[in-house]
């Protein structure tokens, strides 16, 4: 994973998908509009792409990259990564099958019916419905997408810190939040030495943290407030690979500092975001991490998949 | 009303208060992506200026054009123009009262005092809360603000515009809602004859389209779920005199299509915003207003404070 691949990705979504992909926009405010002591702090909107967060970048990459088969595309997912491979395949209009366990909500599986796929509901949990897709992706020779352990999901990731430095350069640090690691091993495959990349986790789902403590990728117990979009139960290869070269950091934070900074986008900012997507704030409100007085500071904001009644 | 006294805005505001009032961001996005027929939709996120608003920039500006008696500021508002009020005077580190009737419910108020104003809760409706704050206004010799009949009002709106050309250049047209037509009349004196500026009313408040129709300003029923923000009665004289030389139409919706433009706003765009902010896209939508195949329209969102539980 490299920039290359990342280089690659965007000129192939932009070649074609540029009506399908959006350029997010970024704000650059004062650290002190935002109470923290640093210079500047970025806002990177991405939970206003398409399909309410970063993944269609990925999965529409995936898409691309691949010769599709008369069977469409499958992938076990009910959330963030389901939508965007559902919308990513509409828009190259081809079918799509979704695997959701029946823990699923309605609303979920309504929202992926919206988007042309066809949803299958099968197994308690999620590990069964992951089963049932790659049984059925076997006989049908479907093209599977994965949440964030494959090359073309991490490098359309990457295309996001692309974006951001011909928007508005590089910034002395980027704080990203990680479930499986795709997005942040894209964007650290990004930007390399050139900026300090930094893993935020909830305590409740500490994949990477525990992975770096273990020396070795180990899979964990997940829970909590953002467990919805981070809740991965093992870091992917590919972002343990290049999470060890690149990222700095893995800090934690509880639900109570993740909450909190959610509300406070939306009551300051008017920004509604999932929980996932305040972790990044919650890890400068609470003082997790301390940039200098004189650091630019890029926050990624990166899913808005939420209830807006629970920022009521 | 004209370019200079705009420029003027636009510089005071940033000479020393950069940090108070935010560039919004733009999204250009093609037609397609909103199911319209022509070249260019820019949706100028405005609601997400400080305090969930484009008020910010008129009061600010107010405040800032004038001198600042021991008295402070006042206002007659439960709404946007209130809490910009009351931002704008905690930014200059200023006191402020804030007069509401006793029907602005206790969110709004409670909100007003966060922002450190003095909340005076007197009268049934908002005419008679204004009553009282201009016989107070007389005694104390506070400044007073007004939601959009003052010249330092709209010239801070016009700034919006001014924002707007140097992130994106010159659009073809440009869509706002109109209330008292503070905003209206702002970026109508920017633009001139450079761009269309289309005026949008809920049918259920019709201020600048009976005046139109009559040829005098006149006053108007309101109600409907945008009242909330665009319930002026009357149109104030500026706007009155800015929108006869260049608001080339002022087009009415229905209720139904407002809070179908609101949703269809959250749900394919995870932008929160009030109803008033919708009526731009809402007339796109319905075919109300009908844009040439090769034209850039801007919508304006002008505001997003609501209750996000409305958006579920």
């Amino acid at each position: 994973m490299n920039r290359s691949d990342i280089e690659s990705a965007s000129r192939r979504i932009h070649e074609r998908y540029s009506h399908f992909i959006r350029q997010t926009p970024v704000i650059k405010l004062p650290g002190a509009a935002l109470g923290v002591n640093c210079a500047e702090v970025w806002l990177k909107l991405e939970h206003l792409q398409v399909g309410g967060s970063f993944k269609a970048r990925g999965m529409l990459n995936r898409l691309l990259a691949n010769p599709i088969p008369a069977s469409g595309v499958i992938v076990a997912s009910g959330g963030n990564a389901g939508i965007a491979t559902a919308a990513a395949a509409r828009a190259l209009g081809v079918s799509c099958e979704v695997f959701v366990p029946t823990v699923c909500v309605e609303a979920k599986r309504a929202k992926l019916r919206e988007l042309g796929a066809q949803v299958v509901v099968t197994g308690a949990v999620y590990a069964e419905a992951l089963q049932a897709c790659l049984a059925r992706q076997q006989q049908s020779g479907a093209l599977l997408t994965h949440a964030y352990d494959q090359p073309e999901v991490v490098a359309g990731a990457g295309t996001l810190a692309l974006e951001l430095e011909a928007q508005a350069g590089v910034p002395d640090s980027v704080l990203v939040s990680v479930g499986g690691g795709g997005l942040i091993a894209g964007i650290a495959a990004w930007f390399g030495q050139r900026a300090r990349v930094v893993a935020l986790e909830p305590e409740l789902a500490p994949t990477l943290h525990s992975s770096r403590a273990a020396g070795h990728q180990v899979e964990v117990a997940v829970s909590g407030v953002a467990a919805d979009s981070l809740g991965a139960k093992r870091l992917g290869d590919i972002a343990w690979e290049v999470t060890q070269r690149h990222v700095h950091d893995a800090l934690l934070l509880s639900d109570e500092a993740i909450r909190a900074a959610q509300l406070w986008l939306w009551k300051e900012m008017k920004l509604a975001v999932e929980p996932a997507a305040a972790l990044p704030l919650a890890a400068l409100q609470t003082g997790r991490y301390g940039p200098r007085s004189d650091e630019k500071v890029c926050l990624v904001l990166c899913g808005a998949n939420l209830d807006p009644a629970t920022l009521a």
